[in-house]
């Protein structure tokens, strides 16, 4: 992207849901989002937390993420 | 909703107006926001305004909420 | 607009990039904005950031808005 | 209000309290504020506290807001 | 209570759900913790959260407070 | 100002609009707080918003800061 | 004050200097604030800064503090 | 767990530590505070830090969770 | 305390008051929470606020912490 | 610069400050900060201040930012 | 450490950057800093972001973080 | 200070550590601090935390500032 010229993004907040880890959790998120939005180019974490299960293990990570695209 | 299966939510900002009340006010914007999204999971209330009118009375409630979905 | 009537409005997040300065590139997110959303009504600067070039100038400047529309 | 025209406004922090809920409290503090200030125009909510009584029920409601009002 | 002699209180947080209002909700969560701690004096609300029913209502407040109460 | 010597200053928040820019709408703030408050020492901006025209114009910026002055 | 009866309060900001130390500049505050306002009940401490001179020692401290008084 | 029933919830604040990861060190926390409280329900990370070893390695993780469990 | 060991710790919010200073409600509240609690490791102060007595002079200091201990 | 390779930056927080404007300071600050640091990236704007003449005109602006530079 | 006796840190705002996963970026950020700064005590996690590739996975994880030494 | 003239200052983060009370551990980490930078002109309290010794008595506390100076 070359800098100085006029562009525009914009910013979607969505949670990505995994029992496999955080970065999983990221991943699940950006691919989804990518279906229905444009091509996305980064990403930012908001917030971490997750499921406790009846046998006290972390049954999934819930990861609150932006993610922007540029508007074309 | 199982636990630990993947899945991804949307978060979208919203802001409803009434002159009943708070909780009329959420009603408001939930109400409106169902018509043109999917069905939504929850709400996170952000920030509880208003309108002063001309006899000092609150003439109206301003709730910015976020407003969740799931992305299917 | 009338107080006490139920309105509801929406908010979302873009960002503007100009070489020109910080009203430039707020201008800038609003003008892409109103194509694809109804008509805007205000907006309200989260964030300003920027590029450096290679000569120590300030090349661009980000920043990252909210703006708001009423939903109809 | 015509936009585009210089104006001024002032925010002042004030807290009601009112046994009956949160709306009452917020009016209760803009009835007193409007007394000493000029026209207010608008609130926004800091922050909700309360008091607990020895039998366990919520006393009073404290309400946090900033009032606005022009400064002709 | 006296001001200027030596007290100590704790705060813990709880979180009350009710589907009437936002005050219910206080006051469930209120009268929940008063059961298992001591005499609280004063809350403070942290968080209004909500569920919304497949019918597009809001079923249920959740609000996340801290409750204060001196540690004799 | 020497520093070391007992001093107090006030601080009060006011909202300055103008649709020329953020710098101008700091200076209209500034200048209408003068009148009625002692001589100000310092500002600090808190927020920056503004208003869009039907023709997708920022029509104008509503910059919010505290002003300080020292109380004699 | 008993609970559970309708009162108003207001907070104003205010920053006391004191090369004593920072209860030193508390009450600095508070002494002045209290001449021009009305009964001060009580402060809560929102910074705390201060200068350091040619000599490499704090030669002031800058406490800003809300300041809450009844409005009868 | 069934929408619009009353329910109350505890927040608690713990800190678990792991040389392992991020996600061990959740865990690790979990696991322990299931001990000696209720069926823990979810969590929220806090806050991600660490300590450094002579050779410049992260030798451990510190994460700090609020754990959520319902009071019966 | 060994680095890289899997270690578990407990944050809890108290509230410590005195008149003598900041530095004293701080001790305050490690005294007596160390009654009920395990061994304290640290503490982090949240908020000072304090009353003012009739006279204008702060006649008490209110020292919100967080102490930390290990769970066993 | 090439995604997916391991890069380090270094941000590090500086105070531009001038009569002419925000973007004026931001340059300033960045100007000044090349000739000590390496090349600079990218900057982020963090508060924005500024000093009141005698005249009741901003005499200068003050701005906070943080400008990131790549670790070789 | 001895507690007790005086000492005196410094704080320093690095990026990592790695593709592998949020610890690796971390500790890629840790490594580089070690190099020019004296040998690191602890660090905090400030923000993580990420660029996200054509492909629609996450290409790179970047950490900002604060890294703490000691001021012999 | 003339103001109005560019200028610009660095901001730097350091913990002073003493045992005696909060005002020491801020000189503390001034004195330090002074010996690597040039002349400091400000500082600001960004957090206050401390070691609490197994007799139960605050062993020393750690103040966060940062503190400011001029680039020459």
């Amino acid at each position: 992207m070359p800098y100085g010229k006029g562009r525009t993004y914009k910013k979607v907040e969505v949670i990505g849901v995994s029992s496999a880890g955080i970065e999983e959790a990221i991943q699940q998120a950006v691919t989804k989002a990518q279906k229905s939005l444009e091509k996305l180019s980064w990403f930012e974490v908001e917030e971490v937390r997750g499921h406790i299960g009846d046998d006290g293990k972390v049954s999934e990570y819930q990861v609150i993420i932006k993610v922007a695209f540029e508007l074309k």
